[in-house]
């Protein structure tokens, strides 16, 4: 049957940001024909490639009557160039959308079910609005583990698998929440440098201020494609990108994008979301950084035991090993929140620098250790020790800036343009610091957006601080960031807790 | 302080339906000055209106650098004009967005908390994500009965309240999913030529090919303000308008818009939805038609009774008086399924024509017989005898074309330019027939947004065919819709089941 319904692509440079919407006149001959209307979703061919969009209607002369527009996402997907000729249709109905609604009514999703949901996700036949309901339907608790097995294999095989020469490939993880908790750029060189391979991939913050990627990103670059990820491993052992540039469990990009729009995360979301990209990646020793605390992600010793327990029995189902290690989560690691100003915390360990931060270097050392012992080489409880001589004596650090290079270059952090420091209104001892309004002015001031941004603590728990004395300096790249961040800052001592003495 | 932050509107006259976006250029002072990224929520004032919105950004030339454009939906909001000057900032973290991921966590919700989270709905302060997220966390049963009447109870005051003279006003709700079931249309004027008071609010089709306020429109206009509906009320004792119109419960729309992308009614939404409705519109009495089904919106007699139920126990506690009538929802109620072949039904009825379809007649008086048995005036059980009388002598077509007249002027319904008769293949006993796939197929067509579009069933169960009679006639607006429409249609004898006999 002759399909007349074809219009001339022209670009309009809509940022949607990851949501496909197509843009078609209201009285365009295919709106006419086809009967479509605002909202309605259509399937759109180009060369080939096809994707579902969620209609937008234009009244007035933005289009001519024969042209249509796609948002820069689409644009993407399709590969279109200006004036290409796309091809509309009505899309068949999605049958994985009735498996989310058996969901929400309470019944357990099969393989296959949970399969054709993350397929559709992956190859963005969703709209914002069933992402989130299949989000919301599996948060709370309403998984089973057998579906949390199936979830996440479902994300490794919607996407590549990369596999390594050999059977230890090791990888770590922070479950975040805790600000500054940037040990990825410190124990990767490490483990490389004696002779492990950690083909790293992080992910872009989902609700914090800084993700390793973010942080990562602001000393070299991490949108990496597989092949270079190859180059990279194989000759430095190891390397620190993005995750989602190697479409590695795609489908997890998707759905971390809708859920900081929720500012939600899930334990299900979680240990799905790890262990699909760590696997993908083709790791088969994993040590997960659990810090705990009442401000963290993870608040409580019980939760934190269900996520071990979640993560080990997915790991065993998907045969691969797992060291979790639990830790005290009650301030932030390191001086700095946000990229730039983790980088360099970062930077200072490498480099042995007598003012590193202390708490950042030995966490490093810690997680560092534990993957060392995955190595048969490597006698249990002597991986901290060695991992010390390997960053004391230099080796980290060089190799960190091999793998740089490698990456595409070294380059210095930047700096803000703006800065406020908050001081001390009386004597008193640091007894408590929430963590979460931390990372909510970090936020505020414009990380992980803008790199330079966020904050940096001059006081940890414990310190004694004299009236006057900085607590903490807000950063920021941008007047308004700054005068935005200041303006919701009501009550310091909510945030740094001062204990008063005589 | 000084706020700099303001740019001139420019429209570019983009729908997207009801969700409020703001479109910016990347590279203006306002989002360099401000951090703003593409999803970013933004906080846009003019002239003593505000909403919130989602950014989109513009690369390239679409606006000039002190340019910004909104959705058709904002612009509407803002009562904006070409050329305005808005003032943008970052919005405030809404509060109520915590209370629904307590409640995604299972946890119950307070009636300030529901109270709050309806307040932002109704003010359109929430994305399609965040609706989506509140509507999944409560669907599968997650409210409480007092959640509820909460829900309900915070509906009703997010918007207008209606109250009329006297403690007896009449009303009357189909719980759809039974295709073609516009009883109201012909109650409505039953009942107010007897005298009782009924200000009718519909709604649009949710999921169904049409909704009663559809309908109407085919017949009159159904788009009334409250003061005109004041009018038409007072004049006539009755109208037939589109609930949305009027400003009722305003969340209730919003939230359908969401549900119906989603395709998901929950039965604590439904209650929540019928009852804010009905009681901002000032009803005390209120008859619910409830068809019970395995292919009706309710399937078992025993999820009728959970939805009568809390019906009952959400009026209850609201102090009104419901009476709710379970029936038979084996097939559909009239010929005609979609707005205009269902007015056609209706006026068939009105018009006592001797081919007018029984059971729309029969079903319309029985739940008239009710209604008119709430007044004190009316014995019990003489209702439906009363109704018939008022119908058959031409009383009910009078006030009919009086309310229709009252609501700007009685119009025909649209008849479709494409039609496709599918026929039987062979003999046989219609025995069976599939409420769901009919609607789908009717909405595939084009129904409830063309008009015209629809399915006239000719042959009801127990229907005695021979081969190549006529099953169903699928009417379309559009070749396109017919064509669809009729290339989903693989098993007809899945729709309309044959028993053949000998």
């Amino acid at each position: 049957m002759k399909n007349n319904n074809k219009l001339h692509l022209k670009r309009l440079g809509i940022d949607t940001y990851k949501e496909a919407v197509v843009y078609m006149r209201k009285d365009c001959h295919v709106c006419l024909s086809e009967g479509f209307e605002v909202h309605a979703r259509i399937h759109v061919a180009l060369r080939g490639k096809t994707i579902l969009a969620t209609l937008n209607t234009i009244a007035g002369e933005l289009l001519k009557p024969n042209e249509i527009s796609l948002s820069e996402y689409a644009w993407q997907l399709l590969e279109a160039k200006e004036n290409d000729i796309v091809e509309l249709s009505h899309p068949h109905p999605l049958q994985s959308l009735s498996f989310i609604r058996s969901k929400v009514y309470g019944n357990a999703l099969d393989s296959h079910q949970i399969q054709s949901i993350i397929d559709d996700i992956s190859q963005g036949r969703y709209s914002d609005i069933h992402i989130a309901t299949f989000l919301t339907a599996c948060a709370g608790g309403h998984l089973s583990n057998a579906e949390v097995v199936n979830l996440t294999k479902s994300m490794i095989k919607a996407g590549e698998r990369l596999s390594w020469p050999g059977d230890l490939i090791v990888d770590k993880h922070s479950v975040g929440g805790l600000p500054g908790n940037r040990t990825t750029l410190i124990i990767v060189p490490i483990v490389t440098a004696f002779g492990l391979i950690m083909p790293k991939t992080s992910s872009r913050s989902i609700t914090s201020p800084s993700g390793t990627a973010d942080t990562m990103e602001t000393l070299a670059p991490v949108n990496i494609d597989i092949a270079n990820m190859r180059r990279i491993v194989e000759q430095e052992g190891g390397c620190i990108i993005w995750g989602g540039s190697v479409n590695l469990s795609p489908a997890d990009e998707i759905l971390i994008r809708v859920e900081r729009a929720m500012d939600l995360d899930s334990e299900n979301q979680i240990v799905a979301s790890v262990l699909s990209k760590k696997i993908s990646a083709g790791s088969t020793h994993i040590a997960i950084d659990l810090p705990i605390g009442p401000t963290a992600k993870v608040r409580s010793l019980e939760t934190a035991r269900t996520l071990d327990t979640l993560f080990q029995i997915v790991a065993n189902a998907l045969k691969i090993k797992i060291a979790v290690d639990m830790s005290d989560g009650l301030q932030p690691i390191g001086r700095g929140i946000g990229p730039s100003l983790e980088a360099k915390d970062v930077l200072a360990v490498l480099q042995n620098q007598k003012n590193a931060p202390v708490d950042l270097r030995e966490r490093a050392l810690k997680l560092a250790g534990i993957i060392l012992e995955f190595s048969p080489d490597v006698k249990q409880g002597e991986g901290k020790a060695l991992a010390t001589d390997l960053l004391t004596d230099g080796s980290a650090w060089k190799k960190f800036q091999a793998i740089c290079l490698a990456q595409g270059g070294m380059r210095e952090p930047t700096t803000a343009s703006y800065t406020h420091t908050i001081r001390a209104k009386q004597r008193g001892r640091v007894a408590g610091i929430d963590n979460r309004q931390l990372s909510r002015l970090a936020k505020l001031a414009g990380a992980p957006h803008n790199k330079a941004a966020g904050i940096e603590l001059h006081t940890p728990l414990d310190t004694m601080v004299e009236a006057e004395q900085p607590l903490f300096t807000l950063h920021a790249e941008s007047k308004g960031g700054l005068r935005y961040a200041l303006s919701m800052l009501e009550d310091i001592s909510a945030i740094i807790q001062l204990e008063l003495y005589e």
